[in-house]
C-alpha cells in the first residue's frame, strides 16, 4: 500500500501501545475490516512530526480479504492518513528489505506562512543562507560513506554505511528545499544533515565539514537536528 | 497591515467575546504592545474555517507606537496568524471602504491528501466534474448583477449588487481551482457559487443556471454551500 500522512499529530510511524502512531491507526482499521490483528511493515520508520507523501507498507492478508481492504482501508482512515493505493504483490515482497532507495525532502521557509507552517521549518529570525555553499556541501554528501557522525546516538546500529544517490539544494523566492535520496537512512540522519547544511549556509562551517564529518565520524562537529515538521518522506523505490 | 492566516482553528475573522477570532488575536497583541485597546478594521470578514493569504486591515495608532507594532506584532502572534507587512498609510485610508476588489480562491481535490486537507474540499466519493461547463458558468458570472440568490440568508443586506471582475475555473491533475474577483462579496457568496459550479460540473444543472439565478434571485435553485476550509482570501486591491 501507498500511504500519505500529516505527521503533526502522530508520535511517528512505529506502533506504540500508549501513543497515536500511523502504523497503529492503519492496523486498527485493518483489524476492524478483517476481524483479526494484522501487522503491517513499513519501508522505514518516520519520527514524530515527520510527514509522508510516498510511504509504502505491506501486510499479509488472505486473498478473500483483498477487496474489503482495497475499498475499506482508504475509506475508514482518519483525515490525516490516506492510503492512496492498495495492490496485490508477490508473497516474497517486503516493503523494507526490498526497497532500493528512499527520497526525503526538507523544507525551510524564510518567513512565517501559517498555511505552510505544519510542513516546514521557519527561522525565528530572518536569515539568509548561502545557497551555493549548501549545494557544494550537498555534492560532498554523495556516495558510499559512514554516516555515524550524522545519525542519532543510541540508535542501536552497528552499520552506518549509507549510499547517497542524489543530494540537492534548491532556493526559491520563499525558502529552500533539500532533497536527498539514499539506499537507506539512519535515525535522525536527514534532520542532522539539514542542520549541518544550515550551519554551512550561515557561514558557521565550510562546505568541507561534510567530508570531515564522514571521515572522522565525530558527532561534535555536526549541525543541530532541525525540527521533524520540515521533513517529508517523498518516495520509496523498488526494483 | 497584510495578514495571512490558517482559519482552521478560528471562529472566523470578526471579533467575538467568547470565541477565538483572527481580529481578536491581533487586537490582544496590539493591546499588549500599546497598553490600550486598539480596534482593527479588516477589508472584510471571513467565516469560520476560511483562510487568508492576503487579508488587509488598518488600525489608528500613534506615530510613536509604529516601530513597536512593526516589530512586535509579527513576533507575538500565534503560529496560525502572520502579519507579513505593517506600513504607515494616510489617515484617510480605510481597509474596507477603499478596497476596490477582492480575490478569492476555492480549491477542490479529487482525492484525499492529508497534507492539503485543511486547505481544500475533498469529495467523499470520487467524482469527475465537467470542467468546460464550469468554465462556461464562470463566464456567465461576470459583470454587475444582483447576487441575492447566492448569498446567505439573513445577512441583513439591502443591496446585493456585485460587480464580478473575473471568474475562472482551472483543472489540474489533482483537482479544480475556482478564482473569483469582485468589487465586494456577500456573506457565503463564494461557497454557494462554488457549490453551484459543482452542481453544473456534475451535470445536475446546466451552465445557464447561473444567469437564471442572477435574474430570478431565487435561492432554491442555487447549489449547496461548500465547506469553509476550501476557501482562501487571496488578495485585496486598493487604488
Amino acid at each position: 500500500m501507498q500511504i500519505e500522512y500529516d505527521g503533526t499529530d502522530f508520535s511517528g510511524w512505529q506502533f506504540q501501545p500508549e501513543a497515536r502512531t500511523v502504523q497503529g491507526d492503519i492496523e486498527t482499521v485493518l483489524e476492524k475490516l478483517c476481524n483479526r490483528r494484522i501487522a503491517i511493515s513499513g519501508s522505514g520508520r518516520t519520527d514524530a512530526g515527520v510527514h509522508a507523501l510516498g510511504q509504502v507498507a505491506h501486510a499479509d492478508i488472505r486473498i478473500d480479504e483483498l477487496e474489503r481492504v482495497k475499498t475499506g482501508l482508504p475509506a475508514m482512515l482518519p483525515d490525516d492518513i490516506a492510503v492512496t493505493e492498495v495492490q496485490e504483490v508477490d508473497s516474497s515482497f517486503h516493503a523494507r528489505f526490498q526497497a532500493v532507495s528512499r527520497l526525503y525532502r526538507y523544507r525551510i521557509e524564510k518567513f512565517k506562512h501559517p498555511l505552510m507552517n505544519r510542513y516546514c521549518h521557519t527561522f525565528a529570525l530572518e536569515r539568509e543562507l548561502h545557497t551555493a555553499d549548501m549545494q557544494r556541501a550537498a555534492s560532498l554528501s554523495l556516495g558510499k560513506n559512514d554516516w555515524m557522525s550524522m545519525a542519532k546516538e543510541g540508535s542501536g546500529n552497528s552499520d552506518w554505511i549509507v549510499n547517497v544517490i542524489s543530494a540537492d539544494v534548491m532556493e526559491d523566492k520563499s525558502g529552500w528545499t533539500f532533497l536527498i535520496r539514499a539506499n537507506r537512512f539512519l535515525r535522525g540522519m536527514v534532520r542532522i544533515w539539514a542542520g549541518t547544511l544550515v550551519s554551512i549556509g550561515s557561514g558557521s562551517a565550510p562546505p568541507g565539514i561534510i567530508t570531515e564529518l564522514l571521515e572522522t565520524k565525530n558527532r561534535e562537529k555536526a549541525g543541530v537536528s532541525l525540527p521533524g515538521k520540515g521533513l517529508t518522506l517523498m518516495e520509496v523505490k523498488y526494483n
